[in-house]
């Protein structure tokens, strides 16, 4: 886990990596999410990586509540890996990158289409304010210190946005 | 970068973890994106990282696209990174994460929120059907083969896929 390496950054980004920015994490998550695994086999052979690290990875997500590891009902596994609610919360984090990737990183077209399983129809995530909807250039999104900032740091991240909001009103 | 470590995955999640996965990057690029930071010095002060690790992280980033090097304008840093729009587009993933990390793993609460800078009102980014608006469980996506996915796997791909469908509709 990369939990002391990024403990001085007060930020839910941080902490989200903290938990899956291990490298192979997310991707097993995605197999999780969107192939259905839940076997260790499974994983190992879909992604070619060394059992130990594989083990560690698994066994990091079980610890973070994102997994949980049920018996297996038969004797091909010792048991399954089991996403949680906290771990098919990360969908639209997959979604995300995916359309990033899309967008940037796909020169033959992209490899997944992601649609409803109610209506088959495409499915994307966008970026919407509370009164303006669904905004096409998320650049112009400001970040104000919430609750959880501590008050030093909260008066320095205030002060830059201030600027930003002043900027985009006049 | 992890290019050569996910080079068997044909995923654009994999694809933008090259680009983006590599530890401290992902909290550099929310540094420039929400903070506005371009200067050497300013992301290593808020980082606290090693010199080295931030030079190799900037190039790399400089190296994808992702930002730009332009001379500073003035001589407290001999340049600049800045955002490119392939940079400025990973906004909507790093607030997907954020809300993640809020809902997961603030237990003081948010420590940053995302406002629109015309107006003022939060920001907050959504799974939504072509056909049904917003999904508020995001588990029902599927992902189909896309163009870019060899036939060979998207055999694969489609088998699974059609199963989840159907077991959507019955």
């Amino acid at each position: 886990m990369l939990g002391r390496t990024y403990d001085s950054q007060v930020c839910s980004i941080a902490r989200a990596l903290e938990i899956v920015g291990e490298r192979w994490t997310l991707l097993i998550l995605r197999n999780a999410v969107f192939a259905g695994m839940t076997r260790f086999r499974d994983f190992q052979l879909s992604l070619g990586i060394a059992t130990n690290v594989l083990a560690s990875r698994l066994d990091a997500l079980v610890d973070a509540g994102i997994m949980e590891r049920p018996p297996a009902p038969d004797r091909a596994s010792a048991h399954l890996y089991v996403l949680t609610d906290k771990g098919r919360d990360l969908t639209p984090v997959l979604i995300a990158l995916t359309e990033w990737g899309d967008r940037w990183a796909a020169p033959d077209g992209p490899p997944i289409r992601y649609v409803h399983d109610a209506c088959g129809l495409p499915v994307a995530t966008s970026v919407s304010c509370a009164r303006c909807g669904q905004l096409t250039d998320p650049v112009g999104v400001v970040a104000l210190p919430g609750p959880g900032m501590p008050p030093d740091r909260a008066a320095r991240v205030a002060l830059h946005a201030d600027q930003l909001l002043a900027d985009a009103r006049s």
